[in-house]
């Protein structure tokens, strides 16, 4: 709440107004501040409310303070109301223990019997939210061959859409020079909003901006989303479109250890109601993605990475969501790899080794992990091996799975993902380190082979 | 921030100081508050805190800030210290853009060259932590064909727990008059610690007491413990051992609605390093998994539920992590259920219809999700019906695929789980919306039998 509090009062918004009804009770008993009003508005005040103390019974006292509201500039109120919890019933008022139960009609009586009252409300001014302007610009495009990190066509690509369309716009927890949002910020400053390390804030901020027909992009570390699980999960109950990018995904990040490394996003974000999970491989796929995101509803999500890639598509190669990429086949694959981000790139390198050793294999680019291309996946007709720069549970490994399950032909599937904790270390030692690098992809493939070969 | 504030002056700690490092500059810029010291501190104290602002780089302002928190008491200590970040070295002095950047040894030269200071530090007086009296009680058991929830199990299982050992403390987010946490703060109201609504600060205070030898049991709804979920993957960055109960789990908690519900759980909890993921169906089976989980190292998750499930184990049974119970099987099983917690009922009541129908099938409670009872589930032999109270992604049934991915000879699994939006309703009515319960999981078992009967 109190990240909320500090970024109302930063961003000036007089024109917000909390209540905060004080009735003392919790759930299973007296709250830690109980009656105690100032507790309340001694914290708001230093933190740059406006507050105005009341009895919440009072109705004249509950007018005086919303025009007071009304009435006060360049910061938000906060109403803190004195209320009894039950009033009027005298069963239940200011007693414990009635926290989410029904109360019976005998209530309705002693409170006056069945009354109509109907209020009018004012009706807002204007409900036009604000709309922005369009100013296009190039889209980004990157040469096949040349190196660019996921994370900087995020940037890039998000404020291409950003010239594109007036309705897009950008939040970001204070790493806006490490996820790229920077890039959009500078392009369209009015439209990009700094919300500190404060996460929760950031997402819940979102939340109210698709109320207004925005299409807000937050963007932190992959690691820090986790902050804001609870206010996703919400976000999904609410039926709100927002799209989350999170940067630095996985061990591949290297030096900064494993609290920085975002082992857990693609686990947390599937498991989100209707939620579009989708991570690129390199700088073309990815501005084709953010593009896609614009239109997709429910809570969408990329993971970019912090390295440089290679770039392997063309700029006019499609992605829709739901899709796949078979970036190698041929007649003869005896595996196939499914890779998705970062691991795209160790399983093409893989896939070289392999071959010159004389074993064909085919590898798919999953960028899509959620919806996942089941379609693809069942017809496969070989064994299987995943990698994925993410811990083994709930990531692209059992997407896969998933898809698979109810084959009655089942080919057998080998998940490389991250199983111990990892150290500090350049990104191809813990890549290596990790086993889901270009190596550990080819023993595991050599392995399915052998497993198959007739004796 | 200020949920750990809160909580630390409303414990009175004064033994404890924070220093607040104000060196004006974030990761990409000026903080919100720049070198403004008074809002931290005009903060810090509306939250009850004592506060000292100096000079950070003077030694004199230090040592009496120190002081002066060693002699403040009942309230904690924040010094509040304006510092230059960089101070002393001109090239990146108070510079924006050098954020996690290594400095050139040059800047060793200019602090003065290569010098090797010690500084005595005074040991704490004691190192012993508290230990709690251990007043060994009865330890619950339940008949079979009675009928508990698992969450008063887990409280009773709790308060017995506690009285056998002194090192068993418990935490709970406001909520111990649902989670039946408050069983123990009853029996022990010594080493029960209200954290009211603050769920990140309750896995922090565990994380906290388990460095003194303590076993800290924290216990919310399953649904809020995502508010908590960066704490919980930053305790098992730390290799941390805490023990956390999620209660209310799934659609079957009934008329609260989707944002109670929990069904996320599952997948946040095994994608976290080195974690023990438990759902018991049972009060016989949840107390056997509390008293196990009191030596379970690293972050160990146990999910409750709501509504009264009936007994169906001998209190004297075992139940090791990473095992499974197999409730029902003859020779000529055609299927197997796999459930694990509600479910596990709903299965029972599936195979019943389809033995009256002339189909066999076997029943497996996995109430061990991770680590999961890999060999049972790989001897099986027959198709798989996996059914979960949650999400359809990182789940029981992801748990089960993964545990047979690389099979040569992979029977096809059905994963019946929630894959809409619940509504509010009978916990009946729930399951049977979301298809997980027993006349789903029979017709799923039948479809699985019709397709491999022979022509």
């Amino acid at each position: 709440m109190w990240e909320a509090a500090e970024h109302a009062a930063f961003y000036e918004l007089d024109n917000l107004t909390a209540i905060i009804d004080v009735n003392r009770l919790g759930q299973r008993g007296e709250t830690m501040h109980g009656w105690d009003l100032d507790s309340y508005s001694d914290r708001l005040r230093t933190f740059g409310w406006h507050t105005v103390e009341i009895d919440g019974h009072d109705v004249e006292q509950i007018d005086a303070a919303y025009r007071e509201a009304e009435s006060t500039t360049g910061k938000p109120t906060a109403i803190v109301a004195r209320t009894i919890k039950g009033k009027g019933y005298s069963k239940v008022e200011d007693q414990d223990g009635w926290h989410g139960k029904a109360i019976a009609e005998e209530a309705v009586e002693e409170l006056g019997g069945v009354r109509n009252v109907i209020v009018d409300v004012p009706k807002p001014e204007s409900a036009e939210p604000h709309r922005f302007e369009p100013a296009p610009s190039e889209w980004p495009q990157y040469e096949v061959g040349s190196e660019v990190s996921t994370r900087k066509a995020y940037g890039e690509a998000l404020a291409a859409l950003g010239g594109e369309r007036g309705d897009v716009v950008a939040l970001d927890g204070e790493v806006s020079n490490s996820t790229f949002a920077e890039i959009f910020r500078d392009a369209h400053p009015d439209r990009f909003f700094e919300m500190y390390i404060a996460e929760q804030q950031m997402i819940a901020a979102a939340v109210g901006m698709q109320v207004l027909g925005w299409k807000p992009f937050a963007s932190t570390f992959a690691a820090f989303t986790t902050r804001a699980y609870d206010f996703v999960r919400m976000a999904a109950v609410s039926r709100a479109t927002i799209k989350v990018c999170g940067s630095h995904a996985g061990v591949s990040i290297g030096e900064d250890g494993p609290s920085q490394m975002g082992l857990e996003d693609l686990a947390a974000f599937r498991a989100v109601h209707g939620s579009t999970v989708l991570y690129p491989c390199d700088g073309n796929q990815t501005a084709k993605l953010v593009h896609a995101m614009a239109d997709i509803e429910g809570i969408s999500f990329l993971r970019t990475t912090r390295s440089d890639t290679p770039v392997v598509y063309e700029p006019d190669e499609e992605f829709p969501a739901g899709g796949s990429k078979t970036l190698r086949s041929s007649d003869d694959d005896e595996v196939t790899i499914v890779a998705a981000g970062i691991t795209v790139h160790e399983a093409l390198k893989a896939a070289e080794t392999l071959a010159a050793e004389g074993t064909q294999v085919r590898v798919i680019d999953c960028y899509s992990v959620k919806p996942i291309d089941a379609e693809t996946l069942r017809g496969l007709g070989t064994p299987i091996v995943t990698v994925e720069d993410h811990w083994a549970e709930g990531g692209l490994g059992e997407a896969v799975l998933a898809a698979l399950a109810d084959l009655e032909e089942h080919p057998p599937v080998d998940v490389l993902a991250v199983r111990e904790m990892p150290h500090s270390g350049k990104p191809a030692e813990l890549l290596a380190a990790a086993g889901i690098d270009a190596e550990a992809i080819a023993a595991a493939a050599r392995k399915l082979v052998t497993t198959r070969a007739p004796a």
